[in-house]
Parts: C-alpha cells; structure tokens; sequence
C-alpha cells in the first residue's frame, strides 16, 4: 500500500467561461505535482469545490490528475455529498480508478445527529473498496464528536480522519487516540496552523498549499523532521501573510487566487465570483506580491 | 397571476428500493391535493429531499405534480442548489414549465457573507423568468440578515420571502415590511407555529403539513379569518402531537411517514433511513394513531 | 395565592452619576404601574441588569418598588446569580420580603450540563420559600432543553417558566405542557411576538414594555380577550417601531431610555453607556417621537 | 518591570463548608509555587471562580497569595467582571496590592458588540494603573474578534492577550501581530495544546496546570526551548489523559480535584458540586492515579 502519511495537496478545480471543468489544467497542475515532495494529492476536496460538479465532472478530474502526477504519489478521492448513496458511488469510483484512498464528510445540508453519524461511516465502510478516512469540517456541516470518532476507528477499514476544526484541543486529544490504534491516520485541513499541528502528532495534512505551494509545505516537514524548530517556525510564519490574503476572499476563490499566481494557469473566471471585481484584483495582486517575495 | 397567499404545501419525495423517484407516486398525491383547500404545491423543497435529487429527477417531479394537481393550484419550484449558475438553471426551468414562482435558498455547503447573498439573489433575479421568492432557513445553510431583505425586496422580481427559523421576533418584524411594500410575501416554513405567524402578520405558510394533512392546516385559516380565535387554537394544537413526532426522526423521514400513513401511499423504504429500525416502526405507530384520532 | 397570569412589567434599574441606585426613581416608577392594568412587577431581571447589582441593592430595590406599587400586584423577584448558593439566597430575600415568585435563570458565565441544570433547579425549588419560575433565555446563559423543563415541571414548586428564545416552535411545544399539568405557566419574555405568543397559548409575559408602556401592552391582552383579532394585531404593530429603535442600542440601554422618556424620570446616565454619545441621542429622539405619535 | 512571558500558574480557589474562602489553604497553595520554574501565577482567573468571589474576597486572595509566593513571581490580578466600573475597580486594587498586571474579559452576562468591546478595552486601559491584558475567552461570554485585537494593541498601555479558543488558526494569526508590535503578549489559555501553540510563537500560558502541576508545565517549556522536540511532545502527551479526566467534569471542578490530590489541600466540598457524587469520586480516583504514574 501507497504511503499515506505526509503532506496531501487539495487541487482547486479549474472551471473555463462556460463553467465547464477544464481537463487539460487539471492534467498541467498535476504534472507539476509530480516533482514536488508531496505525498500526495487529493482532488475534489471542500477546495476542489465538489458541491459545484457532477458526478461525471468528478470522475473525468480524477483520471486527469493520475494521468498528470503518475504513480509515484498517492490519490486520494472524495466521498463528500449529501447522502449515503450518493458517498458510496463515489467511494466505488475511487475503488475503480485504483486510488488509495476516499473521503467523506457527514452527508451535508441536512444537519445530522451522532447517531447517523456513526451508521453513516459504518455503511459507508461496508460498501467501499477503498480505505475510508473521516472528514471534520463543522463550518460546512455536522461535525463528528469525539466519542464518533472513537467508536468508528473500530472498524478496520476506517483508516483515519481529517480535521479542518483547527481546534488544537481536539486534535491533540485525537492524537492520543495513537495509544488505541497505532496506526491510525490524524490530518489537519489547515495550512494556518501546520507546524503547531505537527507538534500536536498529527501523521499529515490535506491543504490547499500542499498543492499550490508544496515546497512551502514540505519545507516545515523537512526541518520539522530534523528537529530544526526555529527553521521550521520561520517557513511557518512565510505562509501566514498569503494565507490571510488567500482566507479574506469567499471559500475557495483566494486558495484558487494561489494556484492560478503560482502555476500561471487559469484557475477561475470572473464570471464565477460573487465578490466585488475590484476586492478580487486587490487580492490578486497582494498574492503575486508575496508568491514573489 | 395566480394567488400566491395562503397555504403551500410542500410535498415528499416518494423513492422506491432502488433510490428511484416514483413518478406515479409523485402523480397521485397531487392529484389527492387538487380538492383540498390549500393555495398551491411546492415539490422539491427541504421537506422533498432536494439535495438528493439531480435535475433531471426534478424535472419530472414538476411534470408529473402539474399534470396530478391540475391548473386551479399555484405552482412553486424550487432554485435551491449549491451555487448561482444551477440556482439559474433551477429557475429557467421553472419558467419553461410555467411554475408560478420558485424558491431558492442561499447557496449551500460554503457559508456566505451577507455581500455574497445579496449579489446571489441580485443575479438570480436577473435571470429568473419567474417571481423569485428568498429562503432563509439557517439551521440547512447560511440565513439571510434582516438588513440583507430589505434591500433585496426593493428589486421587483423578489416578490417574499420564507422563513423557516421559528424566530418569532424576526418574523414579527419581517411582517412590518409590508409598510414599505405592502403586496412583500412573508411565509412561515414551520407548522408547529402556524397559527402564532398568522397572528403576527404573514401572508401564507409553505410546510409539509400543508401536503399531508391539508385540512388540518386549513382549518386554522378559515376560523382564523373568520375571527374564531379559540377554535383556531384548537385546531392548531390538534396538530402538535403529530407534529412531535415527526420532528424526532431525522428530517425529514417523519414527515415522509405522515404523508405515508395519511395517502398510503409508500413514500420511504427501510434503505433508505440511516435511523434504527425500531425507533422508525414505533414512531410509524404513533402517527397512524394520531391521525386516526 | 396573588395571580400570576397576564402582563408582568420588567422595570429597569435608574443609576446615578456614581453608579448608585436612586431608590426614589424605583418608588416613583412603581408607583406609576400602581395604575396601570399590568397583574404585577418584576425588578431585578435582565432589562434591571441584575448583574450589575449587589445582593443589598438588590433587596433595597425590591423594598422601593413594593413601597411604590402597593398592595395589589403581583410581585416577582429575581434568582438570577452565577451560582445556586447565591439564587437560593435571593429566593430566600423574596420571601422574606413577602415576594410572590422568584424567577432563575441557569447560573451564568460558565456553560451547564442539562444534568446541571436540572440539578440546580431541583436543589433550589427544595430551599426556595416561594415558588420557583425557570428562565430560559440563550442569549444570555445556558438554555433549558425541553425535556429538562419537563422533567422539572414535576416539581410542584417550580411553577412556571420564562422563555425568552422568542423561538415560536418551542414556545408552541412548551404550551403542550399544559396537557400535563394545566396550571403550569408559560411566559415570554419578548415584546415583539407577544401577540403570536398569546395565540400559541401563553399565559402572560415578563418583559420591559410592560413597564414603560403597560397600557400598549394591556390593550392586546385585551382585544385579544375580547376574540377582537384585528384590534389586537392593530396594538402589536404599534409597539414594532419603537421596540427596534430600542434593541439596536446595547441591552438595555435602549428599553432605559423608553422608560425615561416615558415616565420622564432619569434611568441612565452618558457616564454608564460604552454606546457612541451620537448613537444614544439619535435613538433617544426616535423614541421620544414615537412615543408622542 | 517583572517577566511576564512563560508559564503563569491559574489558582484554584479553596471554599470551606460554607462557602467561604480558606485563605490558609490559598497561602499554604502560593508557598507550594514559589519553589516551582513557573513565572508567576493568576489567582481568580476563570479556574479561579471570580464570578463567585466577592470584591473583599478577591481582595484577600490576592494578599494572601502574594504572601505566600514571595517576591520573586510575576503576580496578575483578574479584572473580569460584568462592567466597566467592576472592571476598573479591579485594575485598581491590582495597583494598591503591586501586582504586575491585570487580565479582563469583555464583560459578561449580556452579549456585546466589538464596538462596545473596543470602548471597553479603551476606557479601562485608561483608568488601570496596571499593564493590562486581554481575554478571549468566547465560550464563556463575547469573543474579541482579530480586528478588535489590532486596533487595542495600539493603546500602550494593553500588553497583552490571553486567549483560550485553542483555535490554533486564529492564534497562530495572533502571533503574526509581533510582526506590529514585537512584545505584545499572546498567551494560550489551554493546557491541552501548549506544545502545538508555543511551536506558533506564543510568549506563555495561563493555565491550571501550570498551577497544580507545574513541573510538567515547565518540563515542556524547558525541552521546546533546548529544541528537544521529542521530548516536549512526551511531556505534552503526558498531561493528555489526566486533562481529559479534568475536563469530563462541571467546569472548573476537574482542575480543583487535580490541585487537590497534588497539594493534599481541601479545594472543595461535596455542597458545592452539582455533579453526581459517585462521577466526582471516580474522577477523583483516576486523577490520583494518573499523579502517581
């Protein structure tokens, strides 16, 4: 099995005029993936905008962007939609298309309980052919409790979760549960707060810098990993300006601000954007600045 | 133009073992809903699962409720998608299969700055072949600030607005809009407080019981117009009971139940509950009991 | 046993230039609802900013106040502390001082368990000379969950609740209680639905209109009596523009300043207000213009 | 002026049966510190009780615990109270009794505004003779928002934030703020996550633990500052499980039972708790445990 420990990028999906999906950047900002120190790389994550594609867009994405990082990194798909079928389907998908791994939030609009929770994952790991990892993402539906989490990491074919909370008090009580399940796979969702979770004993992190600016990212494992702090505090700190830049703009549009700068490939169009044109260009221009710097 | 105040039922969405709708279904409890009392029919809202539906599924439940419910009932559609452009297509829809009106929520999953939903709306009603109507519903996605609806319903295509919080001091004061547009619907997405949102002012309810059990939602109108205060209340708190017992299962399986036991017509198959068995069985009982008494 | 039932005048607290109560303004205000139709008097709640009090101001304010009011209200007093050996001394203060009630908010600051909070209320129903009435008010301090309400509704001292979510779905369920146990009283504690609320079937309201404008708030409980629905709504709407000139400045600053000008006595003073002096005095001449209207 | 950065110990206040504060047992507490590594110490903080503790009982709580923890502490006096004048008072007495600075929340009970919060911060700046330091503490009453913390970090006179969200994104943006002003003060307020928050940049912590255990507090500070990251993560893991016995308690009687089982010092009663007897001595029997260990 595909290592699955380290930095995962979440790609933003590149959307053309018309609003159709375009391919041929998914393939290039993949490609240059490929030579990046990433673990590896997760499409059609919260980032990757999955509440805007259909279930075709999702699979074409993802055959694009094994054809452009190749076999040396690990694929992770997403299982995010509103319900349990529609998760399973998905997480077949990721079984088809031979990716390590899926994803799945609790199944969003309707909020959910605990309880359904808990059968939700249950099922979910029934059915699917692929490793599933939990998503915590309570700005954008029901959160998982503790408590969840505990019961389901049980279940063999459960390998792990993913927490966009940025609680550190929760993540660093998740990462406790290493004492009950060695092997059981703690990722932060947030660039903002990396090396701190790292400290905490995270085992990775799935972020939109991991794939728009990977050597950023790896840069904080590296010296992270060598026990150089101080070092890693310092490539720490060089994300927060372009963070702050990248998080004032409406979810996802800055990460996407990011990775259209950084690969000089066009990521989003004006016609998709709700925020006024001239916020956006400021925006634009403060990245440019410290991509630059 | 159709009358649009009043009472609007929002119907369920039948699905068969294989996550099917079945349009017969769809067909025969809206034929059962042209000879009740209630103004109009809107398929596809919270209550009729849209997330869970794809476009063309939503297509046919429209077809198919026109063609059950006959020409003297008002037709609402639903616009409620994840973003601006589907919300667009939902609304183009609704006005090539002449719908009176439709409904859309602001966008869901990301949560919204009051500036974003302001330019949703302001698109949208551009766009709209038909009078849209706002949707705040803040426990599903991200509700719509009071400041936020008094600029929008200066745009004439904005013709009201639903409100399912139960928060009665906003409906209140959402009601004193009609001082600054007399003809601005204000309707009450909540059943359990119909007859309180008719004391405070609104212009009709858009709820499931409004489906289901229409008489029973109906009757509160008519002694409510007609000053019978006491028999109005006695008619409201025959529906509480029923209402309790709904609202326990997850949304909206119990609503889906009523309409079962009211038309027995099937409308939700065990693969599709994530809640357990008995729990399901038990609450089936208590509503066929109630609505027996 | 004094009546509980109707319209309970929540009366704010005057401070001097040093922050002292002036205990002739309390008298003097009372005495103006001596007149009044309202059934009796609550100092010392949220709009009498019980935080801000000691234990001796507050037994010098309820002395005043029943001094002012006489003989033929229903007097109330507060519960409301941090702690439950602190209610239990003001419960034990109110009967001491021949108060009829007490009314208790969950202790505040740090957040309750529902186990809490049944037990706090428990323990305090058995040390409480009068009878206990729970305050539910969210914005403030923990919330009472239903079924915690209706387990503590079979305490026969606890004879009532304030709920002041102004959420109409749990105020209407609330209302069922009185299938239990029919001498249970419901309050709510929000002027601006309290039309809607006495249509759910409430039994009274505790709030801050009905001190400083009790004939505005008497007059509906009247016409609604009387099954005179129009009339009724008629008086509700009346009260609308000035109760959201009064709840866009800091609570309660502006229910002190209806009061003041109503009764034209000093409540507040430039020193006691972090609200920007322009804010203050715009909003003071609102309200002198409507109250003239 | 005294060293503020590092560990600052919160203190547990002692009642006695009836409820009054045994100042021998706060002395006897202090004493026990002033042989520690810590920095200094923070009676009546939230850990503290301050909403329970009178202005005299405050004020012999800081006499007594400055005479027992000698002269070469740092001593921070709370200024957290439900208003300005309480606020400022208390900034006061951290003056007369030379302690070094004073921490305030925004005041509590109502809700408030960042405007009002900003005025606040302002006024009491102004009147305190003390450096003072602010306090998000959002789950007991009004967050301070990031701007709201950029404006007030221009007043001089604030030195500091304490904040204990342990929302990692928002402190590591805090940190950000020495790139404005280098000796702004960020502390974390949760011991839960001191490992990951130092490696974000803060200056200290004001916690419990540091308190009651202040070995494994400063055990931690000493591997992180000797870039022993390993070992700060072992001694960080350490603290896990004995927090999460800490923290399954009523707030803050966990934190009391640890002090209590360390010191061999009465910290509280079975009168003051309004949990289960039998989950206290459970929790008390797994913290005594997890001492030895």
């Amino acid at each position: 099995m595909k290592q699955l420990r380290g930095a995962i990028g979440v790609t933003v999906t590149p959307f053309d005029r018309d609003w159709q999906v375009d391919l041929q950047v998914v393939r290039t900002q993949a490609e240059r993936l490929s030579d990046s120190r990433i673990t590896g790389v997760f499409p059609c994550a919260s980032t990757g905008e999955f509440p805007h594609l259909s279930f075709a867009q999702q699979r074409a994405i993802y055959i694009a962007t094994k054809e452009g990082i190749g076999n040396d990194k690990t694929l992770i798909a997403g299982a995010c939609t509103p319900n349990l079928r529609q998760s399973i389907a998905c997480a077949r998908l990721a079984g088809e298309l031979r990716y390590n791994a899926c994803v799945a939030c609790p199944p969003y609009y309707y909020p959910h309980t605990q309880e359904e929770i808990f059968a939700f994952y249950q099922e979910l790991a029934k059915a699917s052919p692929v490793p599933v990892i939990l998503y915590h993402v309570p700005f954008f539906t029901s959160g998982i409790a503790m408590d969840t989490v505990s019961k389901l990491m049980r279940i063999p074919n459960i390998v792990g979760i993913k927490d966009s909370s940025a609680d550190m008090k929760r993540i660093s009580h998740l990462c406790q549960l290493h004492t009950q399940r060695e092997d059981f796979l703690i990722y932060t969702g947030t660039d903002d707060c990396l090396l701190p979770a790292l400290a905490a004993g995270v085992d990775g992190n799935m972020t939109a810098f991991a794939a728009s600016v990977p050597d950023w990212v790896t840069d904080i494992y590296q010296a992270f990993g060598e026990g150089k702090l101080a070092q890693a505090a310092a490539y720490q700190r060089r994300m927060m300006p372009l963070l702050a830049v990248a998080d004032a703009l409406p979810f996802p549009l800055g990460y996407k601000l990011v990775a259209q700068a950084r690969y000089q490939l066009p990521m989003t169009q004006r016609v998709h954007q709700l925020a006024p044109e001239e916020t956006v260009e400021i925006a634009q221009q403060k990245i440019e600045k410290l991509l630059r710097a």
